[in-house]
C-alpha cells in the first residue's frame, strides 16, 4: 500500500462514471490509499468520494490526464463512446490505459479495442460478476481479458479492488462472453423464480412457504453445471435416470397449470419447444442439455 | 425395522410402477425390511426385487390387496388411471390407502382424490424432489399433502423411504403444487445454462472454462431466492442496486450476442418482453421479480 503523499503514477487510479459500481471502485482505491481521480457526466455523485480523499475532475481529459490508468464503469459501450471517443479525451488517453468494466457484448469489446489501438491506448476489457457490496472486499468476483502483459503490469492498481480477479486471455472479447453467459443463467433463473412464485401463489402456495424448496433447487445446481459441462465438451449428452422426455412431461404440466389459471408462461413455452425439438429429431433419451446443441 | 417373518400389514406395501423411481422405492422398502409386493405393466422389471425378497403380484389387483398402502409412481396420472380405476382395481382398495408419487399437475391430484372418496379410497398425493439415487438415503425429499390423519399413520412405511418428509397440509393439491413450481426453477435454469453454454461455445469458451463461474451463479441463487421471497409477498420490489432497467439491458445484449451467433434466444427473448413490460407499466426502478405481479 502506498500513502497518499507518495503518489507516482503507479499508484493513481482515475475512475470515470459514478454510478453505483463507480462509486464502490472508488471508493475501494481510496481504501487502498491510491490517489484516486474521479469524474462523472451528472455533477454531485462524487460528493462524498471527495470527502474521503478523491479528487474530482472538472472534465473527463482533465481526470485521464492524472492517472496512468483509468477505469471506467458507465452503463453501456454507447456512453463508453460518448466519453471517451471525443479528441481532447482520445488525446489525453494516448500512452495510457484503460479497463473497462463496463457491460456489454463481446463485438463491442472488440471493436473498443480496435479504436484503442488505433490511437496509442492501452485496453483492457473487464467484467464485475458480484454486486457492489462486495467490491473491496474478498468476495468480489472480477474477470479480465486482452493484452496479458498490459494486465500484469496493472496488476497492482486492480488488486486494490480485493477479490479474485481472473484474466480470461488475450482476446478482449473474452470477458464479455464469459459476462453474457454467466448472465443468461442468472436472469433465466430468476425468471424461472419469478414464475414459480406466480404460480405457486394461484395454487396458494407464499413465496415464504415455497423459498426454503427454492433454495434446495438453487443448491442441487453447481454440481449439475460441473457435470454437464463434461458432457457438453464431449459431445456426450447421458440422459440416463432423467431422459428429455421426462423433462417434456414436466415442463408440458407447467405450461398447463400456468394457463389453466392465466398466468403467461412464455419462458417454459420457449423452453418445452426446444426440447419438443430435440425430441422429434430423435434424441429423446438423451438428457435436457441436448437442447446445447439444438440452438445453432 | 420389522423382520420379514412378522408381517403385519403395517409393515406391509405395495409398489406398482417399476420405472428406475418405482425400482427405488421398492428397494428402499426391501431394505427395511417391509413385506414388499410389486407390480409393472411391462414384466420383467422387478427380476432383480425378486431376487432381494419382493412378492411379483401377477396383476394390480392382486398386489394392492397385500398390503394396507400402495404407493404408486408411474408417468403420470393417465397411466395412474388406467392402472387403478378398472373395476376390480378399484374394488381391491376399497378401505386401503393409496399414496401417489406420481408427478402430475395440481388439478389431477384433485380429481383423483374425488375419485378415490367416492369409492373410500384413502388418498394421498406426493412429491419426490430428488434423483432415484437419493431414495433411501438421508437426502430424499418428499412431499405429501392430503388429509393429515392418513398421512400419520402411513408415516412409518413411507420414513423407510429415508431422507425428509414434509406434509404441506390437507388440499391434496399443494404437493404437486410445490413439485411444479419448483420443477420450474429447475427446467428454466436448465434452459438458461444450455443456452449460455452455446453462447459461449459460440465465442470461443468451452463449457468446462464456463463452469466453475457457473456453478458461482449457481451459489448466489439460494440466499438471493429467500431475500426475494419475502419482497413478492410482502409486495415490495426493492430494485436498489440493481433495477429492472439495467437488467433488461443485459437481456438485450444476451438477445444481440445470441442471435448474431444464428443462436435461438427464444427464452430469453421471452424473459426480456416481461422486464419490458414491467418498464412499460411504470415499474423501471423496481428489481426484476416485479414480473411476478404482471405474470396474470
Amino acid at each position: 500500500m502506498t500513502s497518499h503523499t507518495d503518489h507516482t503514477e503507479q499508484s493513481a487510479v482515475t475512475v470515470l462514471g459514478l454510478g453505483p459500481m463507480g462509486r464502490a471502485l472508488a471508493g475501494a482505491f481510496l481504501a487502498a490509499g491510491l490517489r484516486t481521480t474521479v469524474w462523472n457526466r451528472t455533477p454531485g455523485k462524487d460528493r462524498e468520494l471527495v470527502g474521503r480523499g478523491a479528487i474530482s475532475a472538472a472534465s473527463p481529459e482533465v481526470a485521464v490526464a492524472t492517472s496512468e490508468l483509468t477505469v471506467i464503469c458507465v452503463v453501456d459501450y454507447e456512453a463508453v463512446d460518448s466519453i471517451v471517443r471525443p479528441e481532447a479525451v482520445t488525446d489525453a488517453l494516448k500512452g495510457r490505459t484503460v479497463v473497462n468494466l463496463t457491460a456489454d457484448t463481446p463485438d463491442r469489446a472488440r471493436s473498443t479495442a480496435t479504436w484503442a489501438a488505433e490511437h496509442g491506448i492501452g485496453y483492457l476489457d473487464g467484467a464485475i460478476m458480484t454486486p457492489t457490496t462486495t467490491i473491496g472486499t474478498p468476495a468480489g468476483v472480477f474477470l479480465h481479458s486482452g493484452q496479458e502483459e498490459l494486465y500484469q503490469r496493472h496488476r497492482p492498481v486492480l488488486d486494490a479492488l480485493g477479490g479474485t480477479h481472473t484474466h480470461l486471455g488475450e482476446d478482449v472479447g473474452r470477458a464479455a462472453g464469459y459476462d453474457l453467459a454467466l448472465l443468461d443463467i442468472f436472469w433465466t433463473a430468476m425468471a424461472g423464480y419469478a414464475h414459480a412464485l406466480a404460480m405457486a401463489r394461484a395454487e396458494g402456495i407464499t413465496a415464504r412457504e415455497l423459498a426454503p424448496f427454492a433454495k434446495g433447487i438453487g443448491a442441487i445446481l453447481p454440481p449439475i453445471f460441473e457435470q454437464l459441462a463434461e458432457e457438453v465438451d464431449g459431445g456426450r449428452y447421458s440422459g440416463e435416470g432423467n431422459p428429455i422426455t421426462s423433462a417434456v412431461s414436466s415442463m408440458a404440466h407447467i405450461v398447463h397449470t400456468s394457463e389453466s389459471h392465466g398466468i403467461d408462461a412464455g419462458v417454459m413455452r420457449a423452453a418445452e419447444g426446444l426440447a419438443r425439438r430435440a425430441i422429434g429429431r430423435g434424441h429423446g433419451t438423451d438428457g435436457f442439455i441436448r437442447i446445447t446443441d439444438l440452438l445453432y
